[in-house]
């Protein structure tokens, strides 16, 4: 069993109205440090080990998990799950 | 200026419909080999530098990233933004 880890963020350039509210939000509590937020989603998969393990994952990606006008999207494939 | 990327995941235990949600349209379109699905949240922050800035940010996740009673969260700090 593999624990892969998929991080999807917004691409360059994209408006991000939920960064945004954050961002504002943490300035009005007083953190004027922030400069920008930007929000993604991560997604953590346990995955039956397999040959073509990688492209069945690009192709989760491709076809459910992102959206690929608005989102980038990369992943990392653990040893084990739970380790 | 530092890149600090927060990630947010629901507690053990908490139940996760999206996640499961995720998992089922997974199987559904042939990828069985998917057993659990998690999902979190991801953000990356623009922060300007100074002393206390991990001290902050522990801070921030406590009063408004993350909802202690259902989420766990943690965080790196990178060298600078951009790199």
């Amino acid at each position: 069993m593999r624990k892969v880890t998929v991080y999807i963020t917004l691409k360059q350039g994209v408006l991000d109205p939920q960064g945004k509210a954050i961002q504002e939000s943490l300035n009005s509590l007083g953190y004027n440090e922030i400069e920008d937020a930007r929000v993604g989603k991560y997604i953590e998969l346990k995955v039956e080990d397999g040959p073509a393990l990688e492209a069945r994952v690009t192709e989760m990606c491709d076809k459910l998990l992102a959206n690929p006008v608005i989102e980038d999207y990369r992943f990392d494939v653990e040893e084990a799950w739970g380790l």
